[in-house]
Order: C-alpha cells, then structure tokens, then sequence
C-alpha cells in the first residue's frame, strides 16, 4: 500500500510500504476512506520533536472496516467506522471513568500511521464506532475530524467544564480551537470568545458559535478578556496550542474558581506554582479521550447538526501529503484532508 | 494589646501593639478566644520568606465580638464567631460561586495579626459565622482549627472530588494533611492512604479516619501508592505541604483522569507541562474558600461529631508565642494553641 513516512523535518515522502494484516484476534484491518494532517504533525515537521528514523505518519482516519480478528464483535466488515488516535479496550477502569486515551492497554494509532491506504487498528471492538450506515461523501470530512480534532476540542470544553450561561474564551484558532468554539456552541455557553488575528479563521469561529473576537496576544489578550467580563475573566478558557504564552494567557484569562480545558501538547512549559496557586483556577487536560464521545458526535454528524468538517479548507490526494504539510506549516490551510 | 510581631527570622516577640479600632462601618472588632502558630507562618520564621520590618503575625481566630460598626447586621456584640483568614464580602460573583478567599474585596487576615488578644474583621457580615451559642471550652480548639487548617483541609478533599467508593492519598502529615484525612473520612471516602513517618501523626490520622499508612516518599511513595490501588493510582490526591517534591508525589501518584486538591502554598515550584499533560490529572486548590464552609463545619463541631481541635498537641499563653514557633519548627508539635 501507499503511505506517508518522514524522513527528517521538512522532508515526508508517499512511498509505497507492507499492507498491515491481523496481529491479535483483537484487530482490525480498514481501507481507509480518508486521513488527515494534525497540528502535532507539524512539531517533527519544523525538527522541534526529533525525528531519528523514517516514521510513518497520521494518528486520524475513518474508513470501511475490510477484515477482522476471530475475536471482533463490535463492527463487521463493511461497516464505516470511526476511531480515536489512541486504540483502547474500553473495559478497563481508566475507560469506564471515561478515559479511554489513558486506557491501561492504550495503544498510540500513530505507531501505525494513518495516512495511508489501509490501517491495522488493534483493540477493534473497544476502538471503533460504526456509524449508522454508509455516510453521504460530504459527510466523511466530519466524521474524520471526529477522530481526533472534535473529540479533542469537545474534551477541552468539557474539561472547561463550559456550560449554560458561561462566558468561554478560546486560546488558539488552529482546528481544534475552532472545533473548541463549536463543542462550547452545542454544550450551551452563553458567550463564547475566540482569540484569533487570522480572518478567515475568525470567519470560521463566529460560523461555529463565537459571539467576540480578541486579537490581541499574552497579557493584552487577557486584559482584554477581563474588559469583557466585568473584570473577573472567563468562566472557562480552552487552550489549544501548547506554548508557555499560550497556557500562562489560558490561565490568566480566567476567573478565580473557573475551569482550563488544555489539550495543546504542553512543549517546553513550566508553570510557575506560586501563581497557579494563587490563581484558584482548575487544570484539566491532556490527550483527549475522544472514545468516549465517538457516539454523541457520530449522531450529531450523522443528523447534520454540526459540520465540523469545514475545518478541511484544502483537500489533496494521497500522493500530494507533502504539499499538505507545507500548506499547514505556513497557514495557508486550517487543516488538510488527505484521500488516500 | 498585647500582639506577636516578626522582627527576623526565629525572632519573634510578644509586645505592646494598638488597639484596633473601627475604620469602617463594616468592621467588627474581636476579644479573641484563642488563635495558633501555622505551617505557614514557618516560612518567614525559617528565613524562606523575607521579613522586611516588624510584622504582626497570625491569621487564624475564634472569639466573641466586642463591638460592631454601624452597617453589621450578621453578628451581634457577645457572638461567639469563627471567620476565615481571609475577610470577604461574600456576595460577590466569585464569592457567590462559592471563591470567598478571592473575593473582589478579599482582605488578608494576616495583615492584621490574629495573634493577639483584640483583632478588627473587615467586612464583618461576609465573614464571621456566630456559633449557636457560647461553646464549651473544650469546643474551643475545634472551632479555632475551622477558622483555616480545617476548612482548609476540606477544601482539599473537594478539590480532590473526595466521595463515596474512592480512595484518596493524603501527602503531609501537618494540620491541614490530617484534617485532609478528616474531610475525606466525613465525604464518604472509602480508603485513605495517609503519607506520613512521624509516628504520632500516623496515631492521628487512623483516629481521624486513616486506613492505610505509607511511610516512604517521593518516587518510592508513588510506588507504594500505586501498589495498593491495582497500579493505577488514587483517585484523589490531596497535597498539603507545597514543595516541588511533594506536588510531584502528589500528581504521580493520582490515577489518569483523577483530581489533585492541592493547597499547601507553592514555594519554588515548577510544574513540567508535559509530564503534567500526559498524567490526565485534574489540579484544583489555591487559598481555601473557608467561609463557604464554616456553617457545615460549625455544625459539626458543635454536634461533637468530629473533634479537629486534636491537631493541637500543645497550648501556651500568647506571651510564649516563641516557644510556640520553635515547637512548630522542630517538630515537636503538630500544631500550637495561644491563649491571649
């Protein structure tokens, strides 16, 4: 099969690698329908992670379910499936807290690499989530981004712990803050700010639900956020980057009491503990546990509620990953779909 | 009055200080009952938090109300009343969602210096609580101990999301760690792991509610932690000592997806944003909202269904409020009582 693998930063290559076959009889082989560049992509991309061999690439996928272990029950071949970045067993006491990214068997589908033709997924039946049937095209754009940047921006919102009457401030406009902008929209938030310089991004925010837009950064965005709010800050701030700036302006910009959702992978931070404190703020995040949302978001998507997928602006074939991860390193595209 | 006041570190003094007054018509001023030396009052007195000038010491007090300015209307001259160390107006939107200690108008105790025999309580209708009625002297300690080390230690255990069925892990073994396990035996905990190698503190701690004690630290702490919950950790972890080491036992040994109550004060503290991102954990404390709790600890105590007052190993007259510190400060107390 055809697939992604970098070679060094700046360099990814579609070359042609070993089709995945059944491991366990707990696995699953997909051909995929569509894949997808992440923001976290980029961090080898720009040589911030290292890359110290060729690796395939791609933690997001949905597809069409084309062979299955003797063990799987859940899904079947032919059914469209779609499954989180991280493989879980959904039985284990992490997983039924509702933490399948942390499952005491979590598997890392970026080991795999997603963006190629076909994926083996291990632990099938606790992973993947069949959808009601075979989805419309302009459908699949949606449950793709279910696979990671919805369930991540919709864990961050609910780690926000956002909410009816709620004033929300997002930190960051990349996919998953924007999808952040949607998740707070569906769980009720009365006042939902997005912090974005970029327009077509802040054209998107307001599509998803912002009802005010911040340009400013740092410090100014947070006095900003204050003016808004009567001086107290947000209820809850979503923060989806993941610089030292980006948590400390999260942090900042909420009230005492309130709630940070993160879910931006923290590189190089260190939070100063004597200003946490005194900011009695609380701090949820981490990789997002996105299995535990698959049903409610496959329903919402299947019933054409919301439309996540607008936040694929640029759609490329396979071949072209390359171009897809240029396009994305110099924001000339909010995300790229990858059809394989 | 005679008062405590700082003048270096290990040098404290008990000296002729002025008597409050009224300054402003919502003020109460107070013949204190009893007051005590804290953990944190050490930092100063070990020379790690700087003592500029001569400095009134002390923030935490019971005692019966002497006179009141023209606008209270909560408590009446000879209440018998516990206020927290912070004064707060308590009805502020921060304090309404129940952040009393960081209220718009939060005053500092400690500005004042509640080790003394008389004591001025800003915003005196938000602050003070009345008991039902003069309490029996043996009360007396319990109610001082609500006033912070309590409260204090319940807010950890909420923050922790102490609760029927869990296990939580208490790091510190001070007042504000055993009045941790206290809280956490009244929420209903099912298993408490107190941390602790001070023999005399594990004996209270099993009183208080303790059903199992760690005596190493650190990573080995962590282990044993993780060895008694099936590998994965507490649920909740309160943390109640505020160094780098301890907030880090405290993450370490919380489970992915389980909450850290943390409020021992942060000295020198970095927190490594991955390691903290890849835990999962949620991080919830700061300064203790006491006052959102002293009705439902007042009727506790008043009931004799807990005695926190037991954390008091030693009592003096506020005229050997030295002896008090030094006591603290060797370890030769758990914590001390002034009588004014």
């Amino acid at each position: 099969m055809r697939g992604v693998v970098m070679y060094a930063p700046g360099d990814v290559r579609v070359e042609e690698r070993e089709d995945p076959r059944i491991l366990a009889p707990t696995d699953a082989i997909l051909r995929l329908s569509a894949t997808c560049v992440c923001g976290s992509d980029l961090w080898p991309w720009r040589g911030i992670d290292r890359v110290t061999r060729p690796t395939p690439m791609g933690h997001e996928y949905v597809g069409v379910v084309e062979q299955v272990g003797a063990d799987v029950r859940n899904v079947k071949v032919g059914d469209f499936v779609v499954g989180s970045f991280f493989a879980s067993d959904n039985t284990c006491e992490i997983c039924l807290a509702g933490y399948q990214s942390r499952c005491i068997h979590a598997y890392p589908m970026g080991r795999e690499g997603t963006q190629a033709e076909l994926l083996r997924v291990p632990l099938a039946d606790g992973t993947l989530v069949a959808t009601p049937g075979m989805p419309d095209a302009d459908l699949i754009p949606s449950f793709l981004a279910a696979s990671d940047v919805l369930g991540t921006g919709w864990f961050a919102a609910v780690a926000a712990e956002v909410g009816p009457g709620k004033t929300v401030a997002v930190v960051g406009d990349g996919a998953v803050g924007l999808l952040g902008v949607l998740a707070a929209k569906q769980l009720g938030a009365e006042r939902i700010i997005a912090m974005s310089r970029h327009a077509d991004r802040q054209a998107l925010a307001v599509e998803f639900g912002a009802t005010d837009i911040v340009t400013e950064r740092g410090d100014d965005g947070v006095a900003k956020v204050k003016e808004l709010t009567g001086g107290l800050g947000a209820h809850s701030v979503i923060e989806a980057v993941g610089t030292q700036e980006s948590i400390m302006q999260a942090i900042r910009a909420t009230r005492p009491g309130g709630h940070v959702g993160y879910v931006g992978v923290l590189h190089d931070v260190q939070l100063p503990g004597e200003e946490l404190f005194f900011s009695g703020v609380h701090l949820h995040g981490g990789p997002a546990p996105v299995r535990q949302y698959l049903p409610e978001l496959i329903d919402l998507i299947w019933n054409r509620t919301i439309d996540p997928g607008k936040v694929f602006d640029l759609t490329l074939p396979l071949d072209q990953a390359a171009e897809g991860y240029r396009a994305m390193d110099e924001r000339r595209a909010i995300k790229v779909l990858l059809q394989p």
